[in-house]
């Protein structure tokens, strides 16, 4: 099988101990994650050969990021070394009303200041058939913005699919900004992802009467989100995750998927959340790897939503899940009964 | 605007990690926590100048206890410093049909055996408006009981306002001796908050028909009662929270607020609990602070339970809560999604 | 009250801390269990004399086995000391819709490889009432499943009651193997307890439409198995566990009771868990106490479920609660409120 | 061989991790000591049959105190159960120039409470031959001083060797008080051991131009004492160890015995030090074992120095050294090479 | 006595545990720490009325950062709340041969973009008699140094002494850059501290034969420096620490003070080291607490040197001594016995 | 540059926390580590392209044992995955007079039971110009002897240069087995290590009058000893480490090195020790890593000892220091001074 790239920042994860608040903390759980690492790793983990692309400092906090990946299997040989700082978040775990809080602290990390010379593209495509990205990425800076624009392109030429997983993020960029941003970037998108607020605020294109905050869900207006990006965009594959949230501790997910043809909705799970940080992105490995492995659509949903579900379980943003036991999931058998 | 003060004990909280019985403890979490400290730190976390009064040893064991507060903000200079002991409680944090345990070693510690020259309350009571303290303190000793009887009247000599959380420790007194000691206090307290057995075990005053074990709620009796400590003992407000025991992971919580006139009932809210311990305190503080800002009794029961359904999601007895965070769920968004 | 002894292998557990998956673990958490060690420990927390049977190599580890049960009061004097491994069980905790896993490191253990001139029955025996093993321990080696059938055919002698918890292992044997070793063991069975995949795997005796990865429970089906196991090996008693596993983290739990005449059904709990392992193991323990206090049937059943029903909240393979706690949730409260 | 008892107050002892000093502990490690405790797990680890008699209360707290002795081996069938505190020590561990603090909390503690009917000395005694207690026990309260007295004679009536180890501690009694006490014990007392200060403060005999915090020894003075101490109270042995404090983490160990005739000194080892509590208690053992064994003089101080020096390379009060390591170390072998 | 004000940078120290590399660390222990920031601490511990000046973002990063020094009693309300980081420093502790590591991540903290407006320092000196900052604080930035230069001048109206400790960093300017800007600064200093390296980088004045890595020290080359700096920038006392550097485990620490016409010599300490940051800050904070109180200079020198001996012993960069702690050491008790 | 091939057993390390005996733990630091794979990892950190080659089972702790490895760029590839068991050892570290203390549970381990065909030395040793291995492997089984035999002559065949470390250990064979299985080898070995009781052990080649235990060091009979080994087995070139035992917390290092023609001898260093095992693997790796690099004789025994003396303060089996960092000690800078 051929390679998956997926590139944006790897940044270090500051979180408290269980559910201590960031003022009790004397200690900080420290590991490594973001969007598109997160997938690099779930990838890995089933199976599939991957190379993570971004720029790290070349001291020991880079280097310690650099290998929570290549612990994992994931091929960093193409990751640009130099700059100076590690992006950082932290992270205060929520409990049943208590939600769970991020403090980003990523300005001026080395990826965010990286310029195109850092990469070389057709070397870093070189064997490859599918390309993977956030929204994130390019709301780093404008140049990384048009690093993403420039991977778009040469993906293209050489074939390759490419995914995005849309992931809004108020702190970095405005809708506007966004828009403006993306818009460039959706003619080389294959398969899109949008979780509930991203379509509205990157595209302006809201789902009817969805409250996010009651935790309804409204089926009948993903349809015509999903619907109308593929019209607008072209996209061949539009995937949503549906999060109904009852509290900090415990979730309802599921997911839709559309192939410009018709709608797919997955099995819907009542998760007791161990650490959802990360839970999109493994859905969006989930879906990768069914589309590389030419499952159905209803198999693809399937698959990415359990292989999500289990996410919710696993300390950290990495998803460590293998296809056996996704699959195990996903076809029906979520009494977690021990395995001997 | 003006100060708080509250007077009491501040202990030495010996708790097992996560939820290790006792027997199996290899080391304890060492937090400091206490029915009036709880509250005085809850104020400081809502901006609330607040000052808490207690005696405590010269030794470091004491300036752990004393640091704990002005970590958090609260005014301690005016707590004595003498005696040898800090009082320890031990806990052991229950789940699901295991109840949590509490082991007190509290007898002999220094504020049990403080004496009124120890406190100047002309001085403590300058530019306070408000005065807090649990029906515990006075149990320590008749000493402190003593003290708690001139500081009542100090306060009300000053126009001071004056709270009450009956909080009975059959471990402390027996029932007789406790209504002997409360109801020489009963005149100067304008606030009482009365949990469930409380009315019953001080005041002889009983909801009818209520399990506890059980853990249904008796909504009429509870009136009752409160308006019987209204009629009996002149409090212009009564507050009792309610709280449903579905098991020790489970709580249901609410409240309800009588004003001489009316009834207020809170919103409910299911709590998966990370640490139950100061829920009654949190309350309280949330119930001072809505009184302090003139809060409407629907709005003051509604922030006095929101908060302290919060102070469930935090380890510790301090509820480790802004402002802005109990009116974010009190205004009805519980339903714990990641802020970012 | 006169003694009662098991016999087992009491393994090394090397758990991840918290629910980290093994790949992830920098540590391993380390407590010693096993079926038989485990019932010892629970024994002696309700007050029972007991003595635990093994062999366990004389090095450092194997001696910080025997101080595990130490700790508890279990006797430990009649184990034999030699062989070179400890045997060991990776553990690591399951939570929602992830399952708990657990990887088996016993193979050559000191008391696999046990030789019968390692014990001496006859003085094991002395002032002992019951006997109780499960079927893991025939299962480590047919030199072992040797000693277990000289140890039966002797407490038979003696006039001590024997107890068998199936536990069928299917790393350890085959069906076939464990058919052919266990029937010759069952002359000397008093009291056989069998969970769910139990019967089938070891007799070929099947409850009618059980499906175990669904939850549900097929009571008649569980009558049915109980009666054609008293039939056919002359029981006096069977017990069965009626686990429906909702997830990993929420199990409901009750159990059956066949005394040969009548069907005894338990209470039921919703468990909100802390750790499953020895689950069995504590009922069987409560079981074995009921009975050598003469609890009525019901009683028993009540008594071994709630006793079940707590270790289900304890970290460890040990059920560490009195029989004063058992009783307190056996009689009604399951409330989990703060015991002050 | 017959037994040994010891006698006096088992205590939690609290400690920051590491290095920490108590104003920045979030948790103490809870582990349980006390001189005679210390003695008499020490003697567990030799093989030796060891009893321990003290008070503690029926609580988990008491039970934990209980079971860290029980997992040692150490007999607890004799400690009489009941009152209500255990006493605590809060140690704070020094390094390099900064010393080690103790703040004890161990007034009204269960034994310190304890009356002369809590403990049956007949019975204790049975099958005893060597009986121990330190200065710190009589100096407990007047009614353990009484009961220290009580079995002394019981003691002596039976033909039990009697080791006292003086022990002085100033918070617990004025030098006058103490040699009012310890006086009326002395003529029970086979072997008495002295540290520095204690000659001096409990019987106002003094070693000559010794200057304990320059750290030299003066061994003429030490001499001196030890045959004024023979002389004028009758001891048939006394033993004294000779620390020489460099810093907080360095320190020279050795020790002198006299039994009347000849003066003895060991080897003197130059130790860093791990934890240092308990090395007085662990050269107690260390003697008691070696006059159990009818070790010549030169050879029961080396074995007592060494014991006590690999004591402070061992975490916690408890000495868990076996014979065989001590031996090779008294034998030779400080290299401290790995042993495989 | 009235106050004292130190001005710079609080910083986040993430720190592997023990002795850990970076890259094997799964957490890091979280305190916080800063030149000005560590006198501060130290000067409050022994009970000095003190405020410390910096900026810190309004978020819980920043809040936790407050705490750490509310914690031990300095005066917070000055701090400027805004701006979006807070500085981190990332270390790894040596140990024998290899040295501690630092990692600075503190480019573009609050304090470094803070501007003139967010300090009046009208308000900020009054009843102040001390004010304190080092190298490191007019090296953030520009901006910093012209606010630090306006403090200067406000605190020479008032009449405040000023105390720099230099402090050169070279990850932060270079020495042209420093010695710019140090020099306008120095009119307004009265006690410069200067350590090994910075007075040749700063001042571009050098001991002679001095080799840093060689751990010698050339007693007549620091007395050389002292002279000419006072000479050159007429400071009324130059003091300076005296590290030998035996390996990161094994430190020697005198110091010199210069009054402009004695030099006085400290005693050395041998220190075995838990944590050498803040060693220097802690030397500053006890000569400053030594001036406040009109120590003698050999006094003076003494404590400083004692403080700063103890720092050595702590974790963390705040030196947790008393006065009492110090004097003990400097009056000559470095035995490292146990207190009890 | 070309590649190394390390060829080996890696087995999971358990070790109590800190300086806790084994009797302690209640958990255990779970690293990964072994004699070739240590050399594996040092060389990777020194930016030498190496495989490990081993065996290791399916399941997720042979999956975290290779991770180990991945993490820090060790090529995994060749690992042959199947078997059982990862093989065990657990570790008390020493302190002062108290040695560290192995137990080793390595038997049945999935590479002591491998076979011939699950290595294709053809393919492992392509574009190979080192390989190494220690006594250890061979003595894991007549098996994996024979392959270790099959490795060193298709090595000789094509030209890659074979280093061995004898490693004599005595709980795997007896000084004739393993002189019976080496003497096979040394016709292919190029480059030997062989420890203090290597020689004697394996070769019944002795050094005259050196005492292991008394830590002095016998020049002159290494050199004897390094002589005889050229002699008789034709090796290029013998090193030796030179340990001497102060105490387990203190060691002096150094080593020698003889061509066939000169003896050369390093630096010595006194090493506080964290943690010494591995030391000797790292002292090849920096042997291997200078041979690579064409180094002078006195430059590669200043850069392995000083490699290895780093080794000495770091956690774990794995030398985590590179290159620079090595130079930088064995070109003179011993002071552990601030890296800032």
């Amino acid at each position: 099988m051929k390679k998956v790239v997926t590139f944006g920042e790897l940044m270090l994860r500051l979180a408290p101990n269980g559910y201590l608040r960031f003022v009790q903390a004397d200690s900080f759980e420290a590991t490594y994650g973001g969007g598109e690492a997160n997938v690099a790793v779930s990838l890995s983990n089933f199976g599939v050969d991957v190379k993570f692309i971004t720029k790290l400092p070349a001291h020991e906090i880079g280097q310690a990021a650099v290998n929570s990946l290549r612990k994992y299997g994931v091929d960093t040989s193409g990751i640009a070394r130099g700059g100076a700082r590690v992006g950082i978040y932290y992270l205060e775990k929520g409990a049943s009303q208590r939600p769970s809080k991020v403090i980003y602290d990523r300005a001026f990390s080395a990826i965010s200041l990286a310029e195109p010379k850092d990469f070389n593209w057709d070397e870093i495509f070189e064997d490859v058939e599918w390309f993977h990205f956030t929204g994130i990425t390019p709301a780093l800076s404008s140049g990384v913005a048009d690093i993403c624009l420039e991977a778009c392109k040469k993906a293209k030429e050489k074939g390759i699919r490419v995914s995005l997983d849309l992931n809004y993020r108020k702190n970095l960029w405005s809708p506007e900004k966004a828009q403006e941003v993306i818009t460039k970037l959706t003619p080389y998108i294959d398969v899109c992802i949008a979780n509930e607020e991203d379509a509205e605020k990157v595209f302006g294109i809201k789902a009817d009467n969805t409250d996010i905050t009651g935790g309804k869900i409204n089926y009948e207006g993903y349809k015509q989100v999903a619907e109308k990006l593929v019209q607008k965009y072209g996209f061949k594959m539009v995937a949503t995750t549906l999060r109904e949230s009852i509290s900090a501790s415990d979730n309802n997910w599921s997911a839709m998927l559309y192939d410009g043809k018709e709608f797919y909705f997955s099995k819907k799970y009542s998760v007791h959340i161990v650490d959802r940080v990360g839970g999109g992105d493994s859905f969006g490995a989930g879906l990768i790897y069914s589309q590389l492995n030419n499952f159905t659509p209803q198999e693809s949903i399937e698959f990415a939503v359990a292989a999500s579900c289990l996410k919710h379980t696993i300390e950290g943003d990495f998803n460590l899940m293998s296809v056996a036991e996704v699959k195990a999931l996903a076809s029906g058998d979520a009494s977690g009964r021990v395995q001997r």
